[in-house]
């Protein structure tokens, strides 16, 4: 039989040279649960049933992170991939069409870096709701990811390509759309104080770092910015979906870049709520005297990035513009 | 303030030298809901509500793996590291105290590697139950796994360390038992025909691959050698839960290799079901010539190891075990 290797990468780009590879988990806490009935079930398959007691104890809250060390970055702190909602760390790596995503581009800009998936999502694991998590998870529909990620229209997403309404000059691969939808993860809108805690130990556990964060993640990136100052160097905000319920004037003025695609004006969520409360936030900053930088790339006229650049097919070039903005801030 | 480092790694260890890092997804199919209730929610923290629409398309039971190309690989084939019930990938990085783990071991030992999360559980993604999956998942709590992972007798665990009945000599690193939990993710009983085709489709992709496996996902493993022997070049089973449900007779004569810890005696489950139910299957193999070896610790004088002997005081140890074993296959 034919078999396709592993995709192929790029044979002439030059290794990496990497120290270790580290997975681990930081924060969350114990908890416990009790009178819960007990019930039995067959955990192999084929295999004989056994008892299964919900009774006991649980970590829950906790955090994922795979950290990439150099033998000899460039910079002095870790470059830190913070996922969106509804995504995991994976978002980061392989585009859906298959080319190496902004995990691979910043790694070999010289960058040690930190993929990681936010409590309940991805390997960081989710907790038995409604006895521990209160509310119930969101579930993505590819329907709800058109609209949302601005691929098209809201109500343009279809089953059969062919009836499929896309944006005019759509950078992303739309034709792996559908590949797009295999990194979706259950999400609980609760979650987010929990995240922000297990960021904030993520942190703790890295030491000063650039944080990169896409959609939800941007949001979280800024409030845990606003717990921890001393630990972000510089936040890359790609989309982000709104901002922290805080006051601005608390923030300190850590170097900000903001990425915008294209595609708002067709998108009521985005143009009436989610782009104006981060642009509110971001003006109130910048009025406070902190360095703000926009990077709206129909504005430099490129045209045609959807919510997720880092897998639009212009993914490199808005990588490379992220990394020169780095590299003016003189990180060392 | 202070802050901590990312874990040390070994300072003085052979760079890796790889050519990429990839992640992806492979298998899963789409599937549709209808006529389930709208509801609204704030998914970002503080954010404006927003519609959640359940009905739609969504991908279901894809695996997620993560590959590592290295410039120099000693072999022909990759090593797939496939993790068991309950747990992802995260399995064979870090052990629970914070060593490198068997990943870091095999990619220093010349395999490119593929660490994957078989569907429902990582970054592989879950789907909506009761509506996709019929039954409800388990959380496993550290009572459970106390037991069921060796560490102590059955009902053993105790949320103050000082109560905690552990066997003795056992090697597992109990004082990071609760840092094993945070590994911990749901899953379904239900699971195993997903994943069985999920794997299937990861070894079309990866091509012909050593094979080396947990628990539940040694009995996965072995129920893809009968589908696809072509694209097995060699099986290690590291404590596999059972045996496939399949008649033996119907294996092709993989090398094979099984590896025990300690500690049977004192656990009815494993002692009278799980081990008993995976010799019966390897027996009938070797009895028709397979090339199937059995690597149990105790016998040869190691007394200690838990049912993680990856994660065990002396992996590194039972890692350079396999790697011996598999180096004398002469795969090339």
């Amino acid at each position: 039989m034919t078999v396709s290797a592993i995709p192929a990468s790029d044979r002439n780009a030059t290794p990496l040279l990497l120290r270790a590879v580290r997975g681990f988990h930081v924060g969350g806490e114990i908890t416990e649960l009790r009178d819960l009935p007990v019930s039995s079930l067959a955990a192999v398959p084929g295999g004989p049933a056994r008892t299964s007691d919900p009774n006991g104890h649980y970590l829950v809250g906790q955090l994922y992170a795979q950290s990439f060390e150099l033998v000899a970055p460039r910079f002095t702190c870790p470059l830190l991939l913070w996922h969106g909602g509804g995504l995991t760390g994976a978002c980061w790596e392989d585009t859906p069409d298959g080319r190496p995503g902004w995990h691979d581009r910043f790694m070999r800009a010289g960058w040690d870096t930190v993929v990681s998936d936010a409590p309940e999502r991805g390997r960081a694991g989710w907790a038995r709701y409604p006895e521990i998590v209160p509310d119930v998870p969101e579930h993505r529909t590819l329907e709800a990811a058109w609209g949302m990620f601005r691929v098209g229209p809201p109500g343009g997403f279809h089953a059969d390509p062919a009836q499929q309404e896309t944006f005019p000059g759509q950078l992303f691969p739309v034709e792996a759309f559908e590949q797009l939808g295999r990194q979706f993860v259950a999400r609980w809108a609760s979650g987010g104080a929990l995240a922000r805690r297990a960021y904030a130990a993520l942190l703790t556990r890295t030491g000063p770092a650039v944080v990169v964060a896409h959609s939800q993640g941007a949001v979280l990136a800024q409030q845990v910015a606003l717990d921890l100052p001393e630990l972000i160097q510089a936040l890359v905000l790609v989309e982000p979906a709104g901002a922290p319920g805080d006051n601005p004037a608390e923030a300190a003025p850590i170097p900000t870049l903001v990425v915008w695609g294209d595609h708002f004006a067709d998108s009521p969520l985005w143009r009436d709520s989610y782009r104006p409360e981060a642009e509110r936030w971001l003006e109130a900053r910048r009025a406070a005297g902190h360095p703000v930088t926009v990077l709206d790339l129909p504005a430099e006229g490129v045209r045609g990035n959807s919510h997720m650049p880092m897998m639009d097919r212009n993914s490199d070039a808005v990588a490379a513009r992220v990394q020169a903005w780095l590299e003016r801030l003189d990180l060392g």
